[in-house]
């Protein structure tokens, strides 16, 4: 939204050329909503399958999102952007990840523009077939991410 | 997820008998993650949609989403699923409108079970052709909702 | 459709302020036709499942549609309208569950407009399964619908 | 529904080999429902867009939906299903056209199994830009259907 | 694409009245890309799916495709349009059948006008549960295609 | 298929880690088939939308895609994969780009696993609002890819 204001502590990450987002995808016409800007909920659900897959790299079995701490949408996303969610590890503990996400567009415009959308810091926990907490696979060395 | 400790400030309110949701639909297998439950993003879009329901009350016109305070993921929700979205103003400025939204599900079976699922405030801001912040246009008297 | 002249024996059900409708859902870009309206498709669908949230009261089971009654459309269903379909137990059989479901459009105006869009009998028959007939395991108290 | 009794007033007419169907598609996971059958609301979505495209062969302009005859269901359809929608032409009148569309499945089994899934009859009126009733463009030579 | 030349070797070829296609349906809304046009990936889905169809005459079981040779798109496809996907066995092995499928699409205009949109030749494999390959069902007599 | 034996000429290349994908994301139960593995009209459509990511590198405007070289599917997705489309300029013309799509999955497993999906060459063309063809806009300075 232009008419934010975003303060330093959500700051949105610039992402460095050939860094390697978790998630990365072009905007449809069926993505949008009413106004004909693209759906709020069609980012915040790419930003949870972002944040799955950088906890994957601690434990590449089942893990269930528990919180996602505030979220600020700053810029509006249009039909044909191409959208970056970038991830990083927070922390890990015995049983969960935090993962942070920031969510850049990039316009299909003749002069190139990257526009910061949000950022968001989502918690998931591993489980075990039942649901119930289960230790995190991988405690040192995390799987690398292609 | 029934692992987490939610505490008394994020605790969902039980819904009244009678009390409409903003939003209550069914869930489906297309709407399911690798794990066979419902995917997150599938819940966080029709909070976002919940939220502009209970906004538009306040402002019948173009509104869009700037906020999402952190969401607690209680419980896991599953295809069949009937999902409520209940909504209430928490306060309303000059030119935004902020929403708390309870989410509950009712399982399928033969027992009633009613399970809290999550609940959300989100903060969402009038804004006219050029997406500039513009005065709510109804400040004292909102909308009823059916 | 505006054209139409619905007889008495049409007449949507005006619901009340307060009554809980099965299902109750935004409509979006993604659910329109060719003429830019609602595709009718979506909202038989809804009608559908609207029909079964009823018929489970009696039946928390397995449920298969086998009839629609007779269906008009009023009006046509514009993007952003929070469309409700309310119901309620026409009859119930050894096996069969008969549903009505009225349903009916509020479109985000500056006065709020609550339109009749159509109305629809549905006829659940309980299966095991096998998909053969069943009794309904509750003849006699239906679950409340939240 | 295989429980049901089809009378000789519903009775769905024998597509002959070498008739060509207004709509035909495969019917996939994403189109289930709750019990992982073929969701009914997917059939009555085709079966509105079956009776649209006979009924441009009247009228290649804008139509909609006033009316769909009662329908049952008789079968359920699996995915994987090959599902036909033929049409034929019940009567036409200055501004409507009355369209009865037959529905089969084609199960993928070793030897072939053509069901009757359901028949409906559904009345479609020509609108102009403003959604009024407008004359139908071909009283008397409708357009082949491919 | 208006602009595109095609040659002898890709000639799509024209479908006489009352050939029936493996796969038939109606273009919507959701279907388009950013240009407002119909995303290619929705006609490259249908082209897989009507290869399926054919190859299902021959091994009425599970099959995989393996390749599709070069894809040319001589028109575009509007929203509204009516795409037929014809299709012919090239040949058949041990295992694979390779598939014709040639694209049509019915525009919705005063005056019949049917456009060719592409053709593929797409070569799919019969494949045991461990998905090895192995031998077609039917080498002789194909089911027949209603 | 794991029973195909790509030649040289349709090796797909091994991404370097560091290397950024043009398009990147996680197949959900929505995008299966009726065999349950992930529906090969979804990697299609990436690959359309890959190429054009690649292509507006070189013409920030409207572009069509005019041709898909044969593509060979070497092995099946899964829900739950992590899939990466790479893509590189093959070559570029006054009014063309044709562009190579490399795409790799990562299967969620204990020890990582990167396996070969399918190659593809696209050649997509600038096109004006007429959609006849147009020169592209940038010759010699393609667009940086984030």
């Amino acid at each position: 939204m232009s008419a934010s204001n975003p303060g330093a502590d959500t700051a949105i990450s610039i992402p460095k050329k050939g860094t390697v987002p978790a998630i990365k995808l072009i905007m449809m016409p069926r993505d949008t909503n009413a106004n004909g800007t693209i759906f709020g909920g069609v980012i915040l659900s790419q930003i949870d399958l972002a944040a799955a897959v950088e906890a994957h790299r601690w434990h590449p079995g089942r893990l269930v999102t528990v919180a996602m701490e505030k979220v600020e949408f700053h810029r509006p996303v249009f039909v044909g952007d191409l959208v970056s969610f970038y991830t990083s590890t927070v922390r890990t503990g015995t049983t969960s990840v935090t993962v942070r996400v920031d969510v850049w567009a990039q316009r299909r415009q003749e002069k190139i523009e990257l526009v910061p959308v949000t950022r968001a810091t989502v918690t998931m926990v591993a489980v075990d077939d039942q649901g119930d907490k289960t230790p995190l696979m991988r405690r040192d060395d995390p799987l690398p991410l292609y």
